[in-house]
């Protein structure tokens, strides 16, 4: 167990090492952290060794001058000028906020950015505000469309965070794939099947094979074949690579950039610049009072919370899980696995920094 | 086979007959219609006695004053004025359209409302404006959250429109569940089973019963089960209903109304009014050249559908099947099931009307 404390510490000393300014150093640590903290271990510090193998591959800029390229009153194109998409998220949220003040919502397109954490973080921001927040981003590509033997798409998560009055906001956060790629490596570290319905082999067949993304074969879309509605999961991650993508100038589809840890992906880019995301933010007042609106997303939360469950289960609202595995790791700390214990302490070394 | 011309004429001439405007009694022809058109059967006139019996049942104000009640530069709400959601769809798009051109992006939740049709149909309005279209709705309650035994929510559907330059827009349209209702419904008059991941029973359990809903089972949401993402789908969906319900001041979640036809639901109203929907309209060059964006969305469409496809299988971009369909219907007519022949017949019958 490893305090929370200590790795986001550690985790912005070594932004810092890599150039960072201070500002951007803790930020980039807290969304890192955050990740790890609400339980999606993939997404957090075990990430960190690929953000600085990024800065060595000489795709990430860690002094970026992010700036708005084109805008209008409710919305912006963002430059991240090759800026960590820890960092440059927020930016960006922050702009759609301001946007959102003035014209009732904000939405920004951003291009030329880097993996941006989890994309509740970014959703959230805009919760403290009394609006809506939503976080999309497209990723490189493990997916394939229905009916395809190319991965075209990436795991292309969505976020939306809605307040509520007494209640904590309803925070859903999911990828567009049946299961995170992170789901998959854990079977694989300990050799064991995946469920049917994960992934197809390299001839778009139903596997087992928790390698099978390695091999030649691919990610299934949310809803993991034709007839449980593989073409909808399809449809939600072509959106948001649409929406991250093409709409910003970044790259898109095939083209999209890999995180720096996924070596068996190709980096050919050429139809935009970088990798995109896409944020919005909608003020609940311009819609109707806050007060009032919050009042029924209390009611909603909690009809839903009480529904009646299948035997031994409980109904969940969308953001419970994580709040949840956030408390208890804020008090016993978080138990990061060892080989990445390991590979932080090696990162450690090279900058003379102790985990 | 029946000709979408004489089919629109005669669903135009029944809303005329319960008292709509000649413009209006056309529009709501030409939504109905276009779901027969383009495949979506459950959809379409099949639904024609049941927005008929909406008005015997006091439900639907056949000449409604749809009025905007708050609005900010680019948002507004709606207050349908218990109107057929097939013109308040339409009437609410135009509004976030116009609010596109100015702020460069438009967002309209919509109350007291009815039933809207096919979300595809209000979408793709905003395409001939160079907009980007998105439409989603709530309906009355047939799905369980994942581990619940009760239903909370609808089918729920999204639709994105995105236009390109000499591709057909891009668009997806798509329930929020593992498969629409009426897919089941078509199971039930054959006597067949259902695949399981389509519904649970009463207990909550996997089924095949294709009548699972109707005996206090329900739909399960996109995903099927929690292994494969339900929670997602649960997710996609609770978003669809506070979009709808909760932004607007309609009802939501259990206490959405049912559809006309629906004999099974409870029509408990109670925190909010009527049904809901929610609109978007992003004008593209609020984020850069319309040109540049379509000619980008041309090479999207062409790598997706050139996609190298698992064997007697093709890749299609969403819009495709929806569209391949609408050509061959226009041409041969469409095949309406008999027994929704004989309902629109005597529906005629009881206006002096023919078929």
């Amino acid at each position: 167990m490893i305090q929370a404390n200590t790795l986001r510490s550690f985790t912005e000393q070594i932004f810092g090492a890599i150039g960072c300014s201070e500002a951007d150093a803790r930020l980039a640590a807290d969304v890192l952290v955050s990740a790890d903290l609400r339980g999606v271990d993939s997404h957090g510090v075990a990430r960190l060794p690929g953000y600085v193998r990024l800065y060595d591959n000489g795709r990430l800029n860690p002094t970026p001058a992010i700036k708005i390229v084109h805008e209008t009153p409710s919305t912006a194109v963002v430059d991240g000028d090759r800026g960590l998409g820890l960092v440059v998220g927020p930016w960006a949220m922050q702009v759609a906020i301001d946007k959102a003040r003035v014209a009732g919502t904000g939405w920004v397109a951003v291009r030329n950015s880097n993996h941006f954490g989890i994309a509740g973080y970014h959703a959230l921001l805009a919760t403290d505000h009394d609006m809506i927040g939503q976080a999309m981003t497209h990723a490189a590509p493990l997916v394939a469309p229905t009916f395809s033997l190319d991965k075209l798409l990436g795991t292309n998560p969505i976020a939306v965070a809605i307040p509520a009055a007494t209640e904590p906001p309803f925070l859903a956060d999911f990828a567009s794939t049946a299961v995170a790629y992170g789901k998959l490596e854990i079977l694989q570290r300990k050799g064991q099947p995946a469920p049917l319905g994960w992934a197809q082999d390299a001839d778009g067949q139903p596997t087992t094979d928790s390698n099978a993304v390695k091999n030649g074969g691919a990610l299934l879309p949310l809803g993991s074949d034709r007839e449980h509605g593989s073409h909808k999961g399809y449809g939600l991650g072509a959106i948001v690579d649409i929406f991250s993508g093409v709409l910003s100038g970044a790259n898109y589809g095939p083209w999209v950039p890999p995180f720096a840890t996924a070596g068996f992906m190709s980096a050919n880019e050429g139809v935009g610049v970088g990798t995109g995301h896409f944020f919005g933010a909608m003020r609940i007042d311009a819609f109707r009072p806050a007060a009032e609106f919050k009042n029924h997303m209390d009611t909603w939360i909690q009809r839903f919370r009480s529904a009646k469950a299948v035997a031994g289960k409980q109904v969940l609202v969308p953001g419970d899980p994580e709040r949840l595995m956030e408390a208890e790791r804020l008090q016993a700390g978080i138990p990061v696995h060892e080989t990445v214990v390991q590979q932080l302490e090696h990162l450690g070394e090279r900058f003379g920094l102790k985990l």
